[in-house]
């Protein structure tokens, strides 16, 4: 994402900064946090600015910043870091937007269910970048793509029949795990006696989630639930005996931490 | 976009699928807006599942939708269709959660300030797309990267001095607007004076926007406004003289819109 | 490597083709199998040459070849035909040279051990096509990527200590298995304990294996045997209460089978 | 093909080797050959553990190595090296493998006869890589493209008959040679009168070639046999009068050699 | 274009150096002027090299050299640089007789009009480089691309009309300028009402040039001739109260100078 | 080198033609040589329009074209064609340029000497492109790269003393050609003696290397002439008994032919 952001913004230069800074000009320049926040994307940020020869020094991914802090401290060609400096905010804005929401829910429901699992989906807009910012907010990434593991949905179900799908599925490698995506009490005992790995209830309510898992608990299978769940209801579901909450909310709408660069001469 | 997160998803196959459904099968499938908006990314979408060999039929970038419209239908193989599921629900929330948030703004501004754009920033996560879509919802894109016109930051004139800027600025080609950013009545003046083609007041108050704005009204040169506008203060700033408010909120923080994608067989 | 090998054969022509044939000169070709073989690759190349405007038609991915046998008809342009000949035999007869071995030794495997699975590893010169040939052969695939399952091996126990590297690795996503290599019985029995999802024996005896294996039956746990397995000595670890098979020969020393492409006019 | 390797392996990271060892936990390790051979793969491996910032200390290609000898060390970050293992192993086993083959070959053809080149074919599975390392073994690379030089094969002549071929082929650029298979004396003959720089003896038994060869003498032509030429028969081609013996053998089947990777704390 | 040259030169090795130069032999070299020019590539064929390890020493871009001048000093692997020498004059030879050819033409007219600016074309073979050494020889880019500005030509004009081809450019972002090209004062006086940011006279004579460009002082618009312009009628233009000269004859027609590199034993 | 022109071009849109034409206006549009001419590069342009679903109808390479000529109809998306257009004038104007020129030293020279040929050098803008249009014009492309054939230059030489070079270069594979650049007559000689394919006479008069040329004439050697070699001169070399002429002239400082692009509503 640094790349592709930094070369899209300078793919035919930067006529500003070009024009107006000198080429051998250096320069110091603080990033300060605008808001409080968990930070995330600075050791990213530091391993690429490295490559543009910029040296910084300052905070680490995962430590909580109070609102006016210093959190990075760049320093090189001033054409450089001018260049760069959308790029560096627009991926410590939308970082620390995810990870400083994930900690929060994490740590609220972690006081119901210390066990349960905060997990993000796919529905990521950065892919990468999205699923490590939730590890540093301390969730979990669930799949990376469509090859970490078989997930059994909806639309799969609908096409095969779950037990045919089921079936199907352990034709995989042995080095995957199986879940099957289930929306009642029946399907889920069912799924459990064919001997899936993971159960995960979907758009189900906490109440009907508590019942079933209870009934799960002697298969020794993980449970996961999913869909339409945000801060205001997660600790119903936290209450109930399951494994791991998962969230599109944590990635799709997120909003971004504010920071800014201010210039010294060095 | 379509294509990195595409392949992301696919690049070691989807096993799931894969595994359960036919290689031949064929299938129909509605994508289904779960509440209003205005539709953004299906030109995108559409243009790009083309390339799938999946063929779609359905509602235009631009129109609105009500909660439980089917807004496309896709037909074509079952295993293309649920690869491809996630990469297009990202695409279509993000880009309708911005298309609706920019056209709600617009159509609010408009009844005040009928002349003033609505723009974004380079504060985007998707660069092009998100560009895209506040078009799709009726406002300005301003620059798609640093070589798009001169804009002189505050960080520029730090280093170089206001008038030093501008006049180094005036060496770029004549294909190109000059922008400066001023943080007073006076430097607004000065730059006007100096014949710039564009002025933008940075995080001023709405009076002083509008105070400032009247005295430069005989300098023929467009006006803008920037900085920690939302959907709360907009108004107060389309109440002046002004030609442009820019609004980094419309990208870097907007909430993505609800669709899901239901199949049946062909 | 179907494009990667055409492009680079093709990168400044083929100057013997486009000397001697001419440009609208379409042929029939047809590859013949020159020995006895399980067939792989040809859904692959049958794909590529789609792309190149040759049409196919013939055998499938899979199906048993006589020597002699015509096994894909090719017809299209002469210059394409014969600037990918080279490309399509170096596929066909890796891929069918994977694939018959694989076959060879699960049929051999399956009549001592019903359930086991003959797997290969990372030791592959062409990662996905070989991994592609071992499935069509009857194998699994293991990983694919470093990515794809915890594997702690040798090395990393050497760093870290068998029990300590075991609890590390659990705060790895809930999506991925836990699979430890383990070299003594005690070992074995301690990864069992702390829950792991697969052991593997590496460069025991066939034994060795049996005897712990029995061990092990009562915790659920899959188990892999590898290390130096080759035709000779695969059915003596076959007779253990063993899952999985996984042999390094499938893909790092297999032989090519011989294949040759003639030409008609059409 | 290091890159490719290394990339596909760690592509969504090094799963086991993140959650278990340090990021900053530096080692070495040694590489150690578990048979005699012919090294090759080393300086290419050399080189690009130089960009992952692994030091290296060691062999050479083409140096000698016994069962158990130590052939390289490496020092540098524990992941890295880690991550790398299988790319590096994979790259050496192959190589060292083809090399070892040739140089085989090479040394019991010049005892009868020592100007005579072995040389591989286009029926390779790593392009370049397995090239070199017939190089390192002491053979001839051989085309490296079909841009290389003009070779009229069976299909050319099938399609143009033989003197057009030639003929046509003379619009080359001067800058290339002029090779022709045949199958018969006859056109042995007609061949070099029409001034062809290289002849090829496409599946002949030795007795035909050495007689062919024989009459062809007073051309000043080179002269290379081809097709099914393996360990068993190489010796009988190269007591004719020929200039150059051409395996595909060399490239198709040929076995890895073993090496293992195995880590010290530094 | 230095990687594209490089690359292609080079993939698949430099078989004269290869097997003549020792691989740990360093020189150095020099690269002479074989005749007068503007230096021209000097400052992006250094920042290349250096990235190959070759370290330099020598005159700057936009610098005078006298016939017989070195002008820049390489050091360091003697295969490097011989592998890099077309390349690298190549790129000297084309940039440096763009930059000649504009500085003498630049010189010539503002002699006569102080304040024009000369401007190449997008008719370039090499896109930036072309233009780097036109802006390096004094003169202005232009358009870098389509997005740069609306440029509103004969064939747009053609299709919509000029007044409503001008109507529908005002829509695009306000970060662009728009130009418009004419044909005559009738069109030309129509555009500068409109409130056009620039308008263009294509194909006339430097009589009705002048006359119409006094009749739109008063519109405090940008004025451009174009077409067919070239050393021996530029002048003629030039004495018009006209602000930019554009000349295709700048970067479709111009002469390399020439340049040669000479090695020494280090 | 099209997609590279295009993309650049449109990497950010066309402005100018998103906002005045509309996406469905289908056009006709002629492309008109401007100047007699050797078509060159229409070929290359009709393929990479069929991707953009513009057809053609016209002219061939190699053909003659007068002033006035129609030499392509293109039809289409109007967007498409005025997007392409600049990327297609450059192409064929730059093509048409080198294949004219090209064509004209041919005629001359063979009127002198039938057989001798005239090569372009190393010193290309674009590589394929412009070599590709020598071959159109009746000329040799020589090397391509690098890897092509050994051309053991002045550099070489003083390095490495000009029988070690050729000594050395003798190990290269049997498939490659081996040049010498000689600046006397003994050198010829010497070089003549040991075997090599080809001289090159580097910056000799006509005299010189008519001279040498007879001397050598019994060798059977081909035999090159370079350097500085104009179409002034190029007769005088023509005359000596000699293979290839080869100028560096044809491809670094040949002029454009000027063509244009006009539209018609379909």
């Amino acid at each position: 994402m640094f790349w592709k952001m930094y070369n899209e913004d300078n793919i035919f230069g930067d006529i500003t900064t070009e024009n107006i800074i000198p080429k051998d000009m250096d320069i110091k320049a603080k990033i300060i946090a605008k808001e409080e926040c968990i930070l995330a994307g600075i050791d990213y940020i530091v391993e690429n600015l490295k490559k543009l020869d910029i040296e910084t020094k300052g905070r680490k991914d995962g430590e909580f910043a109070n609102k006016g802090d210093t959190i990075l401290i760049l320093t090189g060609s001033a054409r450089t870091i001018l260049r760069a400096e959308r790029t560096v905010l627009n991926i410590l804005g939308r970082m620390s937007g995810i990870a400083t929401e994930t900690k929060k829910i994490v740590e609220k429901v972690r006081k119901i269910n210390p066990e349960v699992r905060i997990a993000c989906t796919r529905k990521t807009l950065w892919g990468y970048l999205d699923k490590r910012a939730v590890e540093i907010g301390g969730g979990d990434t669930h799949r990376w793509n469509l090859g970490d593991m078989v997930l059994i949905k909806d639309n799969h179900i609908k096409l095969a029949g779950l037990e045919e799908a089921i079936r199907r599925a352990k034709k995989v490698s042995f080095t995957k795990k199986i879940e099957v995506e289930v929306e009642s009490e029946k399907d889920a005992i069912k799924a459990a006696k064919m001997g899936v790995d993971i159960i995960m209830f979907d758009n189900m309510t906490p109440d009907e989630v508590c019942r079933i898992a209870e009934k799960l608990g002697k298969y020794n299978i993980l449970l996961e639930v999913s869909g339409n769940i945000n801060p205001g209801n997660v600790i119903d579901y936290a209450k109930c005996s399951i494994d791991i909450i998962s969230m599109g909310y944590l990635t799709h709408s997120s909003r971004a931490i504010n920071f800014s660069l201010e210039v010294d001469f060095r």
